[in-house]
């Protein structure tokens, strides 16, 4: 490609309301321009690394077994009726009516349309294991989309459907697609890691996010650094305390800690370690009869290290609190603990109601709560001793930095990361719903195993930017570049040395199968590097007229500091093998 | 590919909705399923085809010049309204609201989306010319969708829109469009024609259909078999005739016709050519205030031989009806004619109106038309003995088979095509409405010079399939084929021999990179034939036991009517020799 037939249009400023590095960057390189909240022209340079992470994802799924096909981007809502997401998603999925004012909606993802396909297409056994899948348009109607491509409302997905006979062909088919994925990240040259995921309701093992490591992530992964263990925020365990919860040492006393709300400001009011403190949660849930009424609500008091945070997922794992939950009212607080949020604490209860204390927290002596009185703490408190033992207690927790691993392999360790792929055990959640069946061996109806495999097409570049980039701009990987090499020849117009040179190497490239853009712009060479340093190109080549009066050109790696000179004859020679082609 | 690993979906009966012969195929064959009106699933084996379309017009846009990007599919209104379409557009456009209750429409083309695109990044005449196109899906909310891919509503474009700085280089980016398409189509082994297009409003000459030929085409198409002219039947232009117009011969008489409202009943009637009778058509123009009230009307009556048809698109070119124009309503036909339609004619009318004749009907001499009272009509009719010479003489009429060609070089021929490309210069139609500029080389703003170029990917394989199928189904050109090869063991089950020649066929069919599917599904062999004759699949190669124990295979071209013998030993050679690799 030449330059001067390209459309290479970069920015020396990004827009205000580019938040995040990878949407200026994007934007200020010319990759992408705003048509509206959430919706992007991908211009020519940034569609070319698009087109590369789909060749790589294609070339991968192909080698996987799995077949493309392409769903429709408007669907009729029947299907989506059948499954009851019409009615439950909410407005981010986009219904809308066309003439004749038939429900439509614009898919954010295909698992309707695909158990469709699979109940009419897959009829015997002997057609199974199968794996369909799209690389196609999506919307999401986000209520803030922001980031650029990271959190946009139209984007490119590609999502796998996995059907399977049974349970455990499902969980080998999902295997496949796990090693596939590994298989895609490792060509993107990204530093990721795949993290174990809650599965939800479907219950299992088998769910795992493709993070791409990224200090502005928005995903706290958790990991540990003596073994393989690694699971997203909402998944990874917090295990009991090893040893004993220690005998009671301190009497029972009620403090004053005067306009101290927070675990936090009384530990330090106090002087004590803020891991001493125990913060009260106070959720309800409610039983409804057949009318939807609540005709019964029940309270519940849960307990956490001051340091620690909730887990809303785990929580939602506690029995009897998971069909669902609410944050309690005013009127309940004030009717349990005669108290104001801010010094609420388990002992002397109004009423009794079920307390749920985390795994720390089931383990500690001499603890400091609430004192449910205004401007009042307890300290002393001890289970057995001030009130009885709770009720449960379970995992309630995010985990933190040094806890141990899971695995007892060693302590976690907690990074940043941007969820770029999905895989998904679905079991026969979509089946059943769209009673989907094949006939089995049996000779009788049976429903699909089905597993379903995300990645964000459009959201890969951009997670990309986020873990390689400098003050000057992007550093792509040479398998998602735009282009993986730039020639650069300086003063072409005055030059006639200069521009054959560069024209030759130029050739010498493009018939070597190498992915060469030439910059015959005429732009003067500051400006011409910038560009390329901007736009983030890999290699780059400089050809000038004083150093091939010495023979030499420039070759500089996007991350290098400085140009190293090659001899001009052996520019081509040495570019294809910093290339390896 | 293996066969067992893709999906074949073939089926023994086309739905009952399917009208035409490539849409009852494309469905028997597995390559698309309705998911709801207008709207289909590209299966596995017609999204082989879709992207050997693709690859083949992208190759050859980006070979021609161009840059490729993406737009949205969602757009915002507001562009679409900067050029009116939002409103004037019918309910073909397909108009959201989002969770935000903001306008956008899905689009159906990208016109104001470049536009935008290049007002903003096209800033001066150093970076024309430039064409930027895309490979995108549409929806056009047609009212009664039907044939399936030929006319469905969610469909795949490829559409081209060029910047020029001048009409000079448009025309020239025009013409290397032209020729890039007439690449692609040869590429595709299709038999076309590029025929001139009218260009509406636009005026010259600039616009061309790219029309595959097939008998079941829906337009009609126009072309002389002694030279290159080619157009579509808008556009085809019906010379005047050579010959001056011959004396009167016959007095003019008032004949009973009793219930003979039509032309040909007339002609019959009275038993003499249908050639010798003139029909009158009723139309009439408004003159509106600034209200869009109607100030005043005219009524027009327009004479074509009895045996020709309208031409709706000459008839809005002739001065007084370019700006518009309606059929008369029965009161104006009444108050002008003092008859119902049916026996209409020029002579004695109540109140005077405008004529024009077709170039046919002037030079004309002893016509029949209606006498302006039901059940006569009036022979011998004459210009200037019994009514003045028409206002005005214009082509209003398709040409016929036989019409001499515009080129002077012969009679013309009429075939039946399937529009799937066009070629059109815009001018400044788009840039003048959204003020798009860059700045020219004396520094002054100017409107861009456009064209626009379009190609239905997903039509194309219809197209392709109305020309080339037969009954037992289809039959694909090589570079279109979902596969190019298909390798059919029979009985690999029970024999080794089979098992491993086929194998080693495909095997080295593969590594020659030849698109070979390997059917190992197992299948009696009636059922595999008939499966790959109706996919279409051009060229087959059989391995059966018989066979190698003589040591050779069967090669069978789809057209062929029977196999070839060919020694075992041979037939990779052999196959390769077919495919010219």
């Amino acid at each position: 490609m030449k330059a001067s037939q390209f459309l290479i249009t970069t920015l020396k400023e990004a827009p205000a309301d580019a938040e995040v590095v990878s949407h200026q960057l994007m934007t200020r390189a010319g990759m992408i321009r705003k048509l509206g909240a959430g919706i992007y022209n991908y211009m020519p340079m940034g569609l070319r690394v698009i087109q590369k992470v789909e060749a790589i994802v294609r070339e991968e799924m192909n080698r996987a077994g799995a077949v493309e096909m392409t769903m429709p981007v408007v669907q009729p809502a029947e299907l989506w009726q059948e499954t009851g997401r019409f009615e439950k998603m909410g407005p981010e999925l986009l219904r809308i009516k066309d003439r004749h004012e038939r429900d439509y909606i614009i898919q954010p993802t295909s698992e309707e349309v695909v158990t469709d396909v699979a109940r009419q297409e897959l009829r015997s056994y002997k057609q199974l294991p199968k794996n369909l899948y799209q690389i196609q348009t999506k919307f999401r109607d986000e209520r803030r989309p922001r980031f650029g491509l990271m959190r946009g409302r139209e984007f490119i997905m590609k999502d796998a459907y996995s059907f399977d006979r049974d349970e455990a062909g499902a969980k080998a088919s999902y295997q496949v697609m796990a090693a596939a994925y590994r298989r895609i990240f490792d060509r993107f040259g990204l530093k990721y890691r795949a993290v174990a995921a809650d599965s939800g309701a479907i219950g299992g093992d088998l769910s795992e996010e493709f993070q791409v490591i990224a200090a502005t992530g928005e995903d706290a992964i958790v990991y540990c650094p003596a073994s393989d263990y690694a699971a997203n925020m909402e998944k990874a365990e917090a295990l009991a305390p090893a040893g004993p919860r220690p005998a009671p040492a301190n009497p029972m006393v009620k403090t004053p800690t005067p306009g101290k709300s927070t675990c936090a400001d009384v530990a330090e009011y106090l002087g004590v370690p803020l891991a001493t403190t125990v913060k009260s949660l106070v959720l309800a849930t409610d039983e409804l009869n057949e009318a939807g009424e609540i005709v019964r609500s029940q309270v519940w008091l849960l307990l956490l290290r001051g340091d620690h945070d909730m887990n809303e997922v785990k929580v939602s794992k506690v029995p009897g609190l998971d069909k669902g939950f609410r944050f309690a009212s005013i009127p309940e607080i004030d009717a349990h603990f005669g108290c104001k949020p801010g010094y609420l604490g388990p002992v002397g209860l109004k009423q009794p109601l079920k307390i749920v204390a985390d795994r720390e927290v089931a383990v500690m002596a001499d603890w400091i709560c609430g004192s449910n009185e205004p401007d009042f703490h307890t300290t002393g408190v001890n289970w057995g001793r001030d009130l009885p033992e709770p009720d449960l207690v379970a995992d309630l927790r995010n985990v933190v930095e040094g806890d141990p691993s899971p695995d007892g392999k060693g302590a976690l360790a907690i990074e940043r990361g941007i969820e770029v792929g999905h895989v998904f055990y679905l079991g026969t959640k979509y089946s059943k719903a769209m009673n989907a069946t094949f006939l089995d061996t049996d000779g009788k109806p049976k429903h699909f195993e089905m597993g379903c495999y995300g990645i964000g097409i459009t959201r890969l570049p951009a997670a990309a930017i986020e873990q390689n980039h400098d003050e000057r701009g992007i550093v792509w990987p040479d398998a998602i570049a735009p282009f993986t090499v730039v020639v650069c020849p300086v003063g072409a117009d005055r030059s006639e040395a200069v521009k054959a040179a560069a024209d030759e190497l130029y050739a010498g490239l493009l018939a070597a199968g190498v992915d060469v853009i030439l910059d015959d712009r005429g732009e003067r060479p500051g400006a011409m590097f910038a560009d390329w340093e901007l736009i983030g190109v890999p290699h780059r080549v400089t050809i000038g007229d004083r150093g091939l009066k010495e023979g030499m050109v420039e070759y500089q790696h996007r991350r290098d500091a400085a140009a190293t000179k090659v001899p001009a004859a052996e520019a081509l020679a040495f570019v294809k093998g910093r290339l390896g082609v």
